[in-house]
């Protein structure tokens, strides 16, 4: 390839190689996973559109997944890579529906690290799990070269028990469902940011990283006939939406009046000129319903503390995929996947 | 502490902080263990001297196991990174007697790595899947920043089901019972040590990795009855045996006359000063059955492809813990916990 650089494109080039954007759950993470991943690993009960693999051992429907935590710093407002290496695993669980059962726990330690700060993050992955009521029952811990890590990365997988008699499945959605959004958008990111650019003692924000078991579990518990779930994270509200309307083959619409978003949040997205849609959360889900029990859902979630809207609906189904967004000034845009990768690392 | 740096000891002061030997699988890893990692994570199911938690859900009982793979390089002679993850789990889910189903696969890639290699590294995972007779069902995917990395760590968790009536458990050990090696040692860690000296195209030596789920079927089907299950990964035979004797607070007497070793990996260990007892496997495992079953067992495992040898047995139970070489001249040497790191990364 060197002898013939200056004839070659360096974009084309780069093309060979991995990008943080390939981590960024936009579009490129899409390619990525869909032209050098899932071909290898596809099977009958491989999940590629699902945050969850649901597979049934005897006569038992179990959800399995997994997530590896390299966010950077480790600490930060509302949690740590402790803590969200619990709750990131078991909303993955919930968001099949699935009650969480058990998780496990693999680390990657840095050279050099400290057992002081390794202290902290197993006292907040004890107390997470409490919360979550889960039981982490087994581990591995691997330490590498000075220079080959970045202090801690943590895995987990986790199994929990989908008590359905049916699948929640982006396939499983109908024309004129509605889509719920469970809380304010886009916490999670900037209180990373702050932290990272040393603005986290100037601004009053906490991250909005939480377990979402307990606001599905009761709409399960009140019969509401939910089509799909899914928890907003790396690529925002954006990735969501369109990760739906791309697997159910859907037409999304979705009002900006109705989508929460924390003033400082706001602010902050205007000063920098981030995409607010792009923000990745991790306490917060979409629910997509049928619009007989949007109200209904709308009650039982608020009084288990949710700011629950809807904040769209499925315009089309099986024609094309698109999310539109209508604005506050009444307009409309597209809501794309996100590209490239402005806040790497965020999970 | 800088203020009083002059008077503190620099051993000390490395205390605080995560060495290479943190994760050897010699005894520094089990005091991490012990006394940073297990405080918190201590519950009913949680396991802590086995290779994988079995717990039971919905009447079925489940085998769950978690591995991170660091190995440097990531290709060696008989396998690579993609093929050591999924037998690595496989493996390990086989040590309480389970039959492998399912896979995650979490994957965190360093900026810059070359989509070809990945495509190479995949293209074993499913090989390896079909071989092992597991399906990957759910999988992440990560990128860090260049220089927080090292190419591609994996992470695979494996859920196996487990049909036996009793548990297999270093603490179901009786006295006078046999323990079986099921093959010549030091075969993995050699092969990668050469792969990383450039001198693998001198020696012919292939990695020992397989997957173990045959053989230990074998000997489940013929009803033996297996008291305990170990495969030599980290810290080698030496690890592997402390480790059942410490549980089982068990004496362990092995004879160095029965203990199988390559002409190559014995000659680059004397020329080296490595101790073969402390060299990874990755495809080995001691089983420990009463001394009744002894030569049913051998033969067994010796049809479906093992060089199974019995090269030991328990001397005492409850009294003390330690396991001591009988050598080929007669004499008796402690074989302890392997300290330090003399290969890190090798899994």
């Amino acid at each position: 390839m060197l002898k013939n650089f200056e004839l070659s494109c360096p974009i084309e080039n780069n093309n060979d190689l991995i990008t943080l954007s390939h981590g960024s759950g936009g579009s490129q993470m899409h390619d990525l996973l869909s032209k050098t991943i899932y071909p290898f690993i596809k099977n009958k009960n491989s999940e590629q559109s699902n945050d969850a693999a649901v597979v049934e051992i005897n006569n038992s429907k179990l959800a399995f997944t997994t997530d590896s935590f390299v966010i950077s710093p480790l600490f930060f407002s509302g949690g740590d890579i402790g803590s969200l290496s619990v709750y990131g695993t078991v909303n993955d669980l919930a968001m099949v529906g699935a009650t969480p059962l058990f998780l496990s726990l693999a680390l990657i330690i840095e050279e050099g690290f400290s057992k002081e700060q390794l202290f902290k993050i197993m006292e907040s992955i004890k107390q997470a799990s409490k919360i979550a009521n889960v039981e982490v029952i087994t581990g591995d811990t691997k330490v590498v070269n000075k220079g080959k890590g970045d202090n801690l990365y943590i895995n987990t997988s986790g199994i929990g028990i989908v008590n359905l008699d049916y699948k929640i499945h982006p396939k499983n959605i109908s024309k004129d469902d509605v889509i719920i959004l469970s809380g304010d958008i886009g916490r999670h990111a900037i209180s990373i940011l702050a932290k990272r650019e040393g603005l986290d003692f100037e601004i009053d924000l906490e991250s909005d990283l939480q377990p979402l078991t307990k606001y599905v579990q009761s709409l399960i518990n009140a019969n509401i006939k939910i089509k799909c779930l899914r928890d907003i994270t790396r690529g925002g509200l954006a990735a969501a939406l369109n990760e739906i309307a791309l697997t159910a083959i859907a037409e999304i619409e979705i009002d900006e009046s109705n989508i929460l978003v924390n003033n400082t949040v706001f602010n902050l997205c205007e000063i920098l000129g981030l995409d607010i849609f792009h923000l990745a959360c991790e306490g917060r889900f979409l629910a997509v319903v049928p619009a007989d029990y949007a109200e209904e859902s709308l009650d039982i979630l608020n009084k288990v503390g949710c700011e629950a809207q809807v904040i769209g609906n499925i315009k089309s189904l099986g024609i094309s995929n698109s999310v539109v967004l209508k604005t506050k000034i009444g307009t409309r845009r597209i809501i794309d996947m996100p590209t490239g990768e402005l806040l790497p690392r965020i999970c």
